[in-house]
């Protein structure tokens, strides 16, 4: 049996999954704060786990974590991961002995992307397209990461798409992530509230032209990091995730139109079908938990159960 | 010993090829125009290589052949040559009995990005962009061609990075393709000569504001596909080739200043070191037709001539 947990800002979700890739346990706790809280919550969720009915803790082989920050490539090593107050961690050397178990670590929204695969059948090629704070893809080819060379694979959110386009954090004009980013819109909103993109969207129901412009930026990039995803790299599917795709139906009836619009207008789009090429993973699912089981599982089977 | 032939609308670049991958005959000749001189070119280049002193025709054992078409996959049939009059041809039939060799076709970017990586060393990720009268990319990794789901990897030319760019002959505004394809160049020019990029070269040099537009269009459009190519695809090199890339320095000049100076504006873009990532492939390279040998090879090796 193995554990997959998903540190995110607020919450963490943690998976206890078996040898045929089933989730069979789920626990979801808050993430402390700092590299000490970080650790110790993760030892926590999966001791909880541990005591859900029908989970046997003595079968625990793995585990693999998912974070919001860089992993050093080939360690357990995460740094600037900013969201949760660490700027270095090593995870090993943090809960290994712990929990006296091998810790392998991925980067979350790669490790979204792995879980979404296998949550999708885990065959063929797709992007796991992630809106949240800022905007970056995972791609998956029948159950592996496809890494680059160089550890940017899938950052299409400093991609720019309109030179006069709102500045990007990244300094260069008219990103992905200054249209799409949750950051950037909620900057350029500027109107204090705990969820400023669905804010936006009412305030655009509603009528508001700068919550118009701002919340049809957001479908304009999505759309863009879509056709860039399958003209670059032709994965077959793209899957919306991360806490903007929590807007379902909303952001996704936006992001249809746009595509619809620039089908209309080329032929080209049109013969890829790329309307049918989005979908959104549905709110709660445990893909990046799962992922990071994956993860952690390829430890001692070398990736064949990541790979289905 | 293996037979790769890159059919261009000019001229078709034939070279032999021995086990080690090394070429050890080369003979360049005119294409024919529609169906039939085509596939009687490919046969007279065939025969011609075996004349080359050194080239022993009996020891030839298959024919790859890259095409400015559409390839049916797993098939020998072209559609769509319109560069070379053809609008089916299905090769196999055409040349395959008069040859007696086993025949393998591919579109003529894919064998090039084939034939660039393995003179690149064969290792490693790497894009081959191809500045021709459209613009595309092939994607090789470990000498293995990136394939997608449904064959539109590396279509990066029909990704628009500006909204208010120049109308794509696709239909979308601000297309890679409309700003630095070599149709859409000639077009905007309007100026009749058989050279039309190294003429607005030529008059931006002088000083014509609108040859200087485009000349700079070109780089924008250029240095877009070598960032998306990155960011999504994370490949190591991006081998910049096809009719466009003879204008050489020229050419590499004002796409590395256009890649400095989007590093200036962004730390991000900088950190990627883009312009040590590009490179010009020689002028006279046989990268195509030796991409078109190693498919060939793949015929009865599977592959592992292509893989070095």
């Amino acid at each position: 049996m193995r554990i997959g947990l998903d540190v995110g800002g607020t919450k963490t979700d943690a998976v206890a999954v078996d040898d045929t890739g089933t989730i069979i346990g789920r626990v979801r706790q808050a993430t402390g704060w700092g590299p000490d809280a970080v650790a110790r919550t993760i030892v926590e969720a999966v001791a909880a786990l541990g005591r859900v009915p029908g989970v046997d803790a003595s079968a625990f082989r793995s585990v693999g974590v998912g974070i919001p920050g860089q992993v050093e490539p080939g360690t357990t090593r995460v740094l600037h991961a900013v969201n949760l107050g660490v700027d270095e961690l090593d995870l090993d050397t943090a809960i290994g002995s712990a929990l006296a178990l091998p810790v392998r670590v991925e980067n979350d929204v790669k490790a979204a992307a792995l879980g979404a695969h296998a949550l999708h059948g885990g065959s063929g090629t797709m992007a796991y397209l992630n809106l949240g704070t800022g905007i970056a893809a995972g791609i998956v080819v029948d159950g592996d990461l496809w890494r680059g060379a160089r550890g940017a694979a899938g950052e299409v959110g400093h991609i720019s798409v309109d030179p006069g386009g709102p500045r990007c954090r990244c300094g260069q004009r008219g990103c992905i992530e200054a249209f799409a980013g949750g950051a950037a819109i909620a900057e350029r909103w500027a109107v204090p509230g705990s969820l400023p993109v669905r804010d936006v969207f009412d305030a655009a129901d509603a009528g508001n032209p700068h919550a118009r412009t701002l919340r049809a930026g957001l479908a304009r990039g999505v759309a863009a990091a879509v056709r860039i995803l399958v003209l670059t790299a032709d994965v077959d599917i793209v899957i919306l995730g991360g806490g903007i795709s929590a807007l379902g139906d909303r952001l996704m009836a936006d992001v249809s139109a746009e595509l619809s619009a620039s089908a209309q207008a080329s032929s080209f789009l049109r013969s890829l079908r790329l309307d049918e090429r989005v979908e959104l993973l549905p709110a709660g699912s445990p893909a990046a938990a799962l992922g990071a089981a994956l993860v952690g599982a390829s430890l001692d089977t070398e990736g064949a159960l990541a790979r289905g």
